[in-house]
């Protein structure tokens, strides 16, 4: 007798022999590829579908033949009838291997399909979601041994799907029978087994085969926004996006005021957080009205979140987390039904988790960024800041990763800034000063075009120019320092002393006029001596962070740099480093990470992997606290200069010169310059 | 060196030695003595009160010297000012070991003290809760190395008492920071563990020792009636006790009435569980009342019930039930929140266990009974009958355990007999008929004079003469079987037949009058010939569900018979066999076990290898389904007869002779009878 076919699967290139007549599904487990199944070979969902490849393979050493695989059998033929197979496509659990094969799995037959890519990460990230579907075929219930239809839809998924222990929610059971019967005894389960092991759960059920999908909301909670992602959980697709601001802005515009508020109004904080919860079933809502799907096919939640959203979230009140030594009610990952959250706009039983916070100052929104940016899987020093009204900072490499947070205020957003305003459209977000002329040019957000630019007038017509906006700001701020209309310490030159009209006394101190439209009954945008103020301390205080960190790791600089959040998407990393927010880096080191909270929860919501790993990389982080550490208020100081009262910027040096001016009143106007504080 | 004092417990006479200065406490477990302690000998909760025996033991062989203990200690010495200790008592966590010593454990000191003892059972209930109380120090928040108010005290417990995995609700962790700090770190936790193994569960934490205890409730709910036992989950005593007619009577009498409901009504399941489960809140609600404590304070609910309850008071449609093949949504015990169940009057956080449902028709409510009455333990064979509207019975010996349910309907309970009522003040509950005379006595609940005593009219003028209740019914049937009024096929004879002016005629048939009042404006109070059918169709039920089991199990006789239930308590059991209710068996055998369901219930609630050992017992239980088995009818139609048409009764001829009557009207006269229908 000659030997068993061999079965080649392709892109793995796993390959094995297997007696003729064995199904490809079943040839694909025993060699773990990875093919999807969710009726479990039936030849219903055609989840399995896979494309055999005929002729020579000089690389795997066969040739396949016409006849290698069965004949298209009924099952295959009824399904394509009904939905149409592509061409070359078989029913993976139908298909039998009769010769020498060569069968290729295509990306959605895979189950774990490659989902989030990233350039700057040592990994992509695959689907593997919590939450799977699984048909199932139940035994009736018999009278002479009699057994609950749950126990009976235990058993089978024990015996089809090798399911061990199962739990159920309560409010499951009221629709089981029904939907048994319903299905004629073939259901779909969808079942939530987790990365830390134990029972699994069955979070619904549906008559028969389950076709309308599972999906998930991976939700970055912040201060301010609100911002929810509805994810395909079979292929990690985002299929709408919404965001929402938080509602409890109207209870504290950052953290502390809100902390504040819970401490002074005897049941403030549950209204805080009935507030945001209310407002998490508006964006479910939204977005299952926006995907046009039913709000009980989303069976899974991800939230990242600070430490004070987190307890709000919760319902803990985050009093302990407005003074030292920050004590967090709990920091660990958080495993919870939507119940527990009055998440009513979802399926009643879908899980939440919540990944782990690092420290009482820094949440699992930075846990989320640590998710996504790896740190400790980079080989070269990387500090990852994401700018928020509190910044977190972590510093790593493979050998050790650290973490602070900052104060920094809502300068960066807009806000405390004279002509301060949300990143909407009309704002100016980018700003670009002649340093001869001292003249400046901006744009806004809403049009492409530059101000000095043909058309800007009419293109701006209908927003209008209302303000500056957080990136707006800091390319005004180093703007002004490039162009010699600002000193290093911070003063806004007078007229005089600049040579430039635009610079306006304004009490004692001057300001510079960005924009004039009082002519029209517009606003006349200035950024005053103020304006320089709140931002040189909302940079110090980062500045100050990472610095502590670096301390910490016993290092004077940092090999690369990741802005992470909105704002690091949208500023200029050149001005921000003439502002001297970050460390000297090479510029090109400077790179944007976008939402990077976001994506990690993105990550964790479609990769259970992922859930222990930053577990476990959170465990590993080293805590640091800027509040109590001395060297901070040493590093704050220095660093409120621009860029540096002390630290060279010699990476910044390279690409920028910065003019000797100084402006203060007194006999000192080299180039050293005397703190003074407005 | 001499060797280590010798230590001898008593009353478990366990020994060993010990190092000089070793706490009695330390000892005492290194042993595997049961001694409790709630604050881990801290010397505060003074669970491990120990009292030391001095002078000669010859039995053990030790003398016992006045300083066999340490000295009187400063705590003891404290808590002896605040609180007192009983003479010669000693705390066993401060008392060590100086020399030979005999040491008693009080049954208070005991953890796993008896609680529950039954004659009739192989064995003793002791106290082994599932929720118990642990004091512990929680380390304080360290801002250099941060971590959770939650995982630090998860750390204690693993520390302090050995515990691993420790799941907490989100509700207690927004009280969690408050207790911890007003404790001075120093809390008591509830902490549930139950026989699954697995994470414990805190259930509630207090600021330092709690000292209020813990509570239970053991719940019989019932078709008619609802019953709740308060328990003290630390001595097992019953402190309050409550009952309440189920709400659900307004939707059905009977079980399949309130089925019938849900089938015909939308929503009208949801309605019955909506009532049952307020039900539920102000029975607790009172008992908490009752007993003067903390509704919080009350941390677990065992539940026992019939299938139909069961899946109602779980918010699960009842339907299946009401049609072949009977299907239980579940079978298997469960473990819930009290949240699940919308109980809101005892602690949010509550543990709730429902023992297993045997079959479709046979619930947790048998299930309990079983656990009572450990018919899986009886060397020789017994019959457990639990009769309702449905009685359920359970055949069995260490062997093998049967079980099944037949459907009496509630003529057993008064209903559907003409002058029937509930058993209550002014129901008539005790029959006597003389045989010569044909005159009746009777005593009616409320008062323990017989009618024809002295000061009976007095005594019962208050309450009246009402009707006649369940137990009232069966003896005034088995009288007239005795006094020759009535012949065995149920047939009352007429005034000319039996030679009483008692025999009244109505329409074709007789009646006998008991008790007349219309000439003071009473009732009339008569058992009819259709109280006489209605009796003998529930008694052929339960007679032929018994014999069914008999069959099964291939005897001919039980060795004995337990009757079960509040109904089991009252009815006399010679007027029972009389009837034929149950299978001959000696008198002497024949018991009453009062409420072994609400008994079972409450061995449940105190001790967790009970739950272990009732899952087991259930699973292995022989369910016979009478509904469909073609003997059942045969069975049914020979017990019709009174006692029997066929069954020797050779157990009731030994103390009954029954006069050989027949009151047919045709010519058949003889000891045979034809079967009548009414």
């Amino acid at each position: 007798m000659s030997q068993d076919p061999l079965v080649i699967f392709t892109p793995s290139g796993k390959r094995g022999r297997f007696p003729v007549g064995t199904p490809v599904l079943s040839a694909a487990r025993q060699l773990g590829v990875d093919l999807d199944s969710v009726c479990g070979g039936r030849g219903i969902c055609s989840k399995c579908q896979i494309t055999p490849a005929y002729g020579e393979f000089p690389k795997h050493g066969v040739h396949v033949a016409e006849d290698a695989l069965s004949a298209w059998n009924a099952v295959e033929q009824r399904y394509d009838d009904k939905r149409g197979l592509k061409p070359g496509r078989r029913l993976g659990c139908q298909a039998t291997v009769q010769g020498d094969v060569v069968i290729d799995v295509p990306p959605e037959s895979q189950v774990h399909r490659q989902v989030v890519r990233k350039a700057a990460s040592t990994r992509a990230v695959a689907m593997d979601p919590a939450t799977r579907l699984c048909l199932v075929d139940v035994e009736e219930p018999d009278m002479h041994s009699p057994t609950g239809d749950l126990e009976r839809l235990e058993r089978a998924l024990k015996e089809q799907w090798d399911i061990d222990a199962v739990e159920a929610d309560l409010s499951l059971l009221s629709k089981l029978q029904k939907v048994l019967r319903k299905g004629g005894w073939q259901v779909t389960v969808a079942l939530h087994r987790d990365h830390r092991g134990g029972s699994a759960r069955i979070l619904d059920l549906w008559p028969g085969l389950h076709e309308g999908g599972l999906f998930g909301l991976a939700i970055d909670l912040g201060s301010t926004t609100i911002a929810a992602h509805l994810t395909d959980l079979e292929t990690g697709a985002v299929i709408a996006s919404a965001g929402l601001m938080n509602p409890q802005i109207r209870f504290g515009e950052d953290l502390m005021s809100r902390v504040s508020y819970a401490m002074m109004n005897p049941g403030g904080a549950a209204e805080m957080t009935a507030a945001v919860r209310a407002a998490l079933n508006d964006l479910a809502g939204d977005l299952a009205t926006q995907a046009k799907i039913a709000p009980e096919l989303i069976v899974e939640t991800v939230f990242v979140c600070n430490p004070v959203m987190h307890h709000l979230l919760l319902g803990v009140d985050p009093v302990e987390l407005g003074q030292a030594p920050f004590a967090l009610a709990t920091a660990e990952a958080l495993h919870l039904g939507a119940a527990a959250l009055d998440l009513t706009a979802i399926n009643p039983r879908a899980r939440v988790y919540i990944l782990p916070c690092i420290a009482g100052h820094v949440g699992a929104d930075a846990a989320a960024v640590a998710l996504a940016e790896e740190p400790q899987n980079s080989d070269d020093l990387v500090l990852i800041v994401d700018v928020g009204t509190n910044a977190e900072l972590l510093l790593g490499n493979r050998s050790r990763v650290l973490a602070c947070s900052s104060p920094t205020g809502p300068a960066f957003e807009g806000a405390q800034i004279s002509a301060g305003q949300r990143a909407a459209p009309g704002a100016i977000e980018r700003v670009e000063i002649d340093p001869v002329s001292k003249e400046p040019r901006f744009r806004v957000i809403g049009c492409d075009l530059w101000s000095n630019e043909d058309g800007f007038a009419e293109a701006t017509a209908a927003t209008g120019i209302t303000g500056i906006c957080g990136s707006g700001i800091i390319e005004a701020v180093a703007e002004m320092r490039m162009a010699g209309l600002l000193d290093a310490s911070g003063l806004i030159g007078s007229a005089e002393q600049t040579g430039s009209p635009r610079s306006l006394p304004e009490g004692r101190t001057h300001a510079y006029l960005l924009h004039d439209a009082s002519a029209e009954g517009g606003p006349r945008i200035t950024v005053t001596q103020g304006d320089i103020r709140a931002i040189q301390l909302a940079k110090s205080a980062l500045y100050a962070g990472a610095r502590l960190l670096m301390d910490e790791m016993g290092v004077e600089r940092v090999d690369r740099i990741v802005l992470a959040g909105a704002f690091g998407a949208h500023i200029s990393t050149r001005h921000a480093m003439v502002l001297g927010m970050i460390p000297d880096a090479p510029l090109e080191k400077v790179t944007s990470a976008g939402n990077a909270a976001g994506t990690g929860a993105r990550i964790a919501l479609c990769n259970i992997a992922a859930r222990a790993e930053i577990e476990r990389v959170v465990r590993q982080i080293t805590k640091v606290e800027t509040a109590i550490a001395p060297k901070f208020q040493e590093h704050f100081v220095a660093a409120n200069a621009i860029p540096h009262f002390s630290d060279p910027f010699p990476e910044l040096a390279r690409v920028v010169t910065l003019p000797e001016v100084s402006f203060n009143a007194g006999p000192d106007s080299g180039g050293r310059r005397r703190r003074k504080r407005s």
